[in-house]
């Protein structure tokens, strides 16, 4: 088993009430480079990229109210940070490795595909001291 | 001015009820090398580094009932994420872009030294889509 199984920070994601004006106030206020919008329905979300030297904010607005993110903004309606996204290196020995330690995996155990097209999952966020983690196969 | 102020995400802060379970936890599930715990009382905070390949986390559990993130953790009581940290290349800049651009800074408009003994300010988390967002002068 791999000691070491966190690798880069991917991406934070932050959820807001309105992804294009939360695009411009990311623009005008950092001058970073924001991709352009797009729909991942199979996510139930529309999503921008801010890029960073070293890794990217992702912002995501819920494309409708069955959206896994509704729930969180209705919450938190200003928006907010929703999850941390690590590169890993084998993500089946890292979910192996987090349920031997007592974390419980949301959904099913198996990842499935994230928004970047690789398979993806989460960890439960009261098993990781109140955040919510995406791992990501690098 | 730079137009492109932001530089490398630096940390993602984490406030926690326990930092010592905390940084266990972060040890035990992800297998990434934590720092010793350091207290800083002038920032009214503990603190231990998680370290990642490009980046940091930074887990925080107040001091006293008079820090700086006792509120937060009164409204989160099992934790969570507090704030993003980029380096930007001039904070006095970022600062006055910042400005122009309508967004509020928290506290006085000058940088204080922050937890890595660098120039910091903090943006209104309200006018960067409910997120509290940290600069470091790199």
């Amino acid at each position: 088993m791999n000691e070491m199984m966190l690798g880069r920070i991917n991406h934070i994601a932050i959820v807001v009430p309105d992804l294009d004006g939360a695009a411009a106030q990311w623009q005008a206020r950092t001058g970073a480079e924001v991709s352009a919008p797009q729909s991942l329905p199979e996510h139930g979300v529309r999503v921008v990229f801010v890029v960073a030297e070293n890794g990217k904010i992702e912002l995501l607005e819920p494309l409708d109210d069955s959206s896994p993110i509704a729930a969180f903004l209705a919450r938190n309606p200003d928006g907010g940070m929703h999850h941390i996204c690590f590169d890993v290196d084998d993500l089946y020995a890292s979910r192996d490795r987090l349920i031997d330690s007592g974390a419980r995996i949301l959904g099913s155990h198996e990842p499935k595909i994230g928004a970047h097209g690789k398979p993806v999952l989460f960890i439960h966020p009261k098993d990781m001291t109140g955040t919510l983690v995406e791992l990501q196969q690098a």
